[in-house]
């Protein structure tokens, strides 16, 4: 078969610090290269297809100089971006991976065509329960396991508690949320736009707001105090998570999307740590995975596929939109849900 | 026997947010009132004469004006202040309290001779090991309870990690110093005086400082990564700890005497404890010793009186010096030790 096409999107320009990623300029699609699909060298590896990819927060942190350590590892510059995404193999030399498996990592390349160096990240997804592949990397994916896991292991929440869930529209919010609802909690959520607000109504949110209209120190002045707060966005917000904490309130640190921009947001409320003996814990999804990935595929994609976890994706098609993917989601934030690319449909 | 004077130390004057306590003005010494010891109604409480008084720095937050409130009362405008004390029982109308008994709490008022309305929150010092009344308030009190159930509930130490410890001197943060050396961890203290750095030295720590004259973060970059923080500060020095610390290290927040002065400092570091996957906790100790109150009674005292635990006090004597010593406390930090006022011998 003759050579085609491989588009792909690269790592281009690094941000400084506080910088915004720019369209067309920190990261851009290329087209310029082909590849032989039939005659490709796999030493040991395999060729694989993306057919799905995700476009989340945490990404804003690794299109930044490569020098910069950080706790996960910056994008290779000049190089595809990677993420979390589902892909089939097209051919394989691996005894692990055969041709028409899909696998699933968060070393998806950002490329229709690429053969990995290591393949030791990639699972194969068997999806006996026949969902789409998409949801592999949102609601079942890494969005899904971060509330999931940040629930379990740090909520230490009681029936009746008050649950203040920050940008809960979003993959993780909105998953916790209903973890929130199904552990019989009060649940207070916020997001940016009226339309992810009605959202938050229809997942079953007791209090929703859109804290670009409405004050969210009053309203937890009103709907307060509170006893887990997920933080999805740190900041100004965590200052008044913190005010309106009742005693022994637990802190979940998941993000702190606040972080974007020159200036960000000084805490000054801190002294509540001690004086309400509150809980503040942080932690990185990938090294929980070891307690909770099992019971997690034990019981989501059932919950997913009878509707009782409820999930939205607003799908971008191409791989070549990517650029204006990032800009909704890690600049304006006006993503409706959770951000898929479609790049193939099979 | 005829009437004694009754000598008091008066709230006078609530502090303003970030005010500091003034001497003669936020609270004075009253020698107006006189006292008749054998004639002074009871109502079924007990007299009290005043032995030995613990100025510690959680009292700062007492001194505000009653109508705010916070996690621990306010002192009453006007009236004698109160804190933690041993005094002694010299005459009775309660069943659970006899003449000659030694009673502690932390309600003991801060006068000669006073009448408790409320018996309930003390407890009768047996004192069968023979120690010096002040342990009692020091070492063995509050302060030693506090570093015991902060390293018991929230270190989670393991041998050859690295500690450090803010306030190294005071009389909590000495004892964590050597609650951490006795579970075999490396431990960085700091203190305000060369005098007080030498005293850490002869405690055991393996790295001691003057923050006033060594920079924090210097000395952090080069001894850290660290562990355990155990923050008697907040301010920048927690920033500096966040930026310093290992992944999954346990940041314990006993106090935050950076809150003096009108300008508290605002944290920046804050995204750290997402991104280390940090446990940040706060506490009040009083709501811990139904855990720990029993342990530590079992363990310390003789600790104390074999020297495996050491401590230093630093004596003021009289009840009229009381504001000089608050001063030394709450706002210079010049006492050498833990800061005890003697009130009487006997």
């Amino acid at each position: 078969m003759a050579p085609v096409v491989n588009g792909k999107f690269i790592f281009a320009k690094p941000l400084q610090v506080g910088e915004l990623a720019e369209l067309g300029k920190t990261a851009v699609y290329d087209s310029s290269e082909t590849i032989n699909l039939d005659t490709v060298a796999l030493n040991g590896s395999f060729l694989a297809k993306t057919l799905v990819l995700a476009i989340d927060p945490y990404m804003r942190g690794k299109f930044r100089d490569p020098a910069i350590k950080s706790y996960t590892p910056s994008f290779d510059l000049g190089q595809p971006i990677s993420g979390f995404g589902v892909a089939v193999v097209l051919r394989s030399e691996s005894d692990a991976f055969k041709p028409g498996d899909h696998v699933y990592s968060n070393t998806v390349s950002y490329a229709h065509y690429w053969v990995p160096k290591d393949t030791s990240p990639f699972t194969i997804i068997k999806n006996e329960i026949g969902l789409p592949w998409s949801t592999y990397i949102g609601v079942l994916g890494m969005p899904g396991q971060t509330a999931y896991v940040g629930w379990k292991e740090f909520s230490k929440a009681k029936k009746g508690e008050t649950v203040f869930v920050t940008a809960a529209a979003g993959g993780v919010g909105s998953i916790v949320l209903q973890l929130a609802k199904r552990d019989g909690c009060r649940v207070i959520a916020s997001a940016g736009t009226d339309d992810k607000v009605a959202w938050l109504r229809a997942l079953g949110a007791d209090v929703a707001f859109n804290y670009k209209t409405e004050d969210t120190r009053a309203v937890l002045q009103r709907e307060g105090p509170i006893d887990i707060f997920w933080d999805n966005v740190g900041g100004e917000t965590l200052d008044i998570g913190f005010e309106f904490a009742r005693n022994r309130a637990r802190f979940i640190e998941c993000g702190m999307s606040s972080y974007k921009g020159p200036n960000p947001y000084r805490l000054k409320n801190q002294f509540f740590i001690v004086g309400k003996e509150l809980s503040v814990n942080g932690f990185i999804v990938l090294n929980w995975l070891w307690k909770y990935g099992t019971s997690f595929y034990d019981e989501f994609p059932r919950l997913v596929k009878s509707g009782e976890i409820k999930h939205e994706e607003d799908f971008t098609y191409g791989l070549e939109k990517v650029g204006e993917a990032m800009q909704e989601v890690l600049v304006h934030g006006t993503n409706r849900a959770k951000k898929i690319i479609v790049v193939a449909s099979n």
